[in-house]
């Protein structure tokens, strides 16, 4: 399984994903689900990717491969060169189509599943903000005021805290922990969502930089966070008052 | 969907269940889930369900009609008059087994699922508390020390609190709080677990009484517990440390 997230609040995009992957439950192997491409001054577009393996690692090599092409001057459309951030969640969906076209019929023979999601995040110079998620059809959705969040994977575990704690005005600061509670919480309740974690930030309008990290197992600054939020929700949880049984 | 969970203390027992059932997103309706017999100074059982609404409608009919017979003098075994609480746990699933071979094949032409869940929990005297998971199969589980909550239905949003919290030593008010932000998070995460609620709490060595109590949607006492832990959860986010983004 999986738990990627992204949060997109008025100062900037959290996005925080897990590593683990597993073919059954003996199968359990790392790979990485996050993907950065960066154009200093120009452009940050971050990929999290969700489900059938071997369907997403097409989709980014479809992508990286024309990133490459652009770059060393080929009349390619990539998600970097594009127009906009929406027709970048366009291509994605058109690499994610073809993806599907070629192996979907062979993989739901063979019995398994070919679903999959990406979320794509990033801004341009000269247009907003944008977070979208792709479907295995190919469409996409984009958050807006209302939904600041975008979940795949393992969702639900994680959801209650983002649900609570954030909206458009919430400090980016905050939607980070939140992020990482969010993630702590899968970690905790689900075996198939597992360490390291990778993290990108994209502040507002610092267009092109993405500031990213990965929290290995023993990362000090998760496991501080991870046991003040038990420490604090402990306390939390003894501040109830008591249910009077009636 | 449904919500129920049923914890188990040293002090006692904790069954909590929603009441929202839907056969699709627009056809949604209040059934209750919970269901208690109660045999003063004897036995306490409580039945949680969750799954097809038809299929455990029907094993709490045969349940009842049983303890109704057996309560009439006819020499027949209730979950009420039998040996012990494994053997009540065997009489469900042997229940949830006629259903089964009764309606499975035809709901599943229909493009419908048979599959349901229900926990049982209680205390005969001369006996310990007990706790037991049936499955569709009729095979079940019983909750041990290392495990001491089951949880049907929508289990995921509620489980990180459960998971902190929830062991053997843990008071038994402790537990109720407990389970009522646990369902209170999968109230607020999931439109398809909704209110009113049915609560039941079985204490330790108090054979045959239960106390019960349902919550309606405008019941002060759950409010005030959900808005408490709202408040003290922000508090607690608060106060978590700064990230460093090196």
């Amino acid at each position: 399984m999986t738990y990627c997230l992204a949060v997109k609040v008025n100062e900037g995009l959290v996005l925080l994903s897990d590593t683990r992957t597993n073919a059954g439950l003996d199968d359990i192997s790392r790979f990485r689900k996050m993907f950065i491409w960066e154009q200093p001054g120009e452009r940050s577009v971050v990929l999290l990717t969700a489900g059938n393996l071997g369907v997403t690692q097409g989709v980014i090599t479809r992508i990286e491969a024309a990133v490459d092409a652009a770059s060393r001057g080929e009349e390619v459309e990539s998600i970097l060169t594009c127009s906009t951030l929406y027709r970048a969640a366009e291509l994605v969906g058109e690499a994610m189509n073809a993806m599907q076209a070629r192996d979907r019929a062979r993989i739901e023979a063979s019995g398994a599943a070919a679903d999959a999601t990406i979320i794509l995040a990033g801004q341009r110079n000269g247009g907003e903000m944008r977070l979208f998620l792709i479907y295995t059809a190919g469409n996409f959705i984009e958050a807006t005021e209302d939904t600041s969040f975008f979940q795949i994977g393992e969702h639900k575990y994680g959801k209650p805290i983002l649900d609570r704690v954030i909206n458009p005005e919430t400090p980016l600061s905050d939607a980070l922990k939140a992020a990482m509670i969010s993630m702590d919480s899968t970690l905790r309740s689900n075996l198939s969502v597992g360490m390291p974690l990778d993290l990108a930030v994209v502040h507002a309008e610092q267009y092109g930089v993405v500031q990213s990290r990965r929290f290995e197992s023993d990362d000090p600054v998760f496991r501080q966070i991870s046991e003040a939020w038990s420490r604090e929700l402990r306390a939390a949880f003894h501040a109830l008052p008591e249910v009077p049984l009636r």
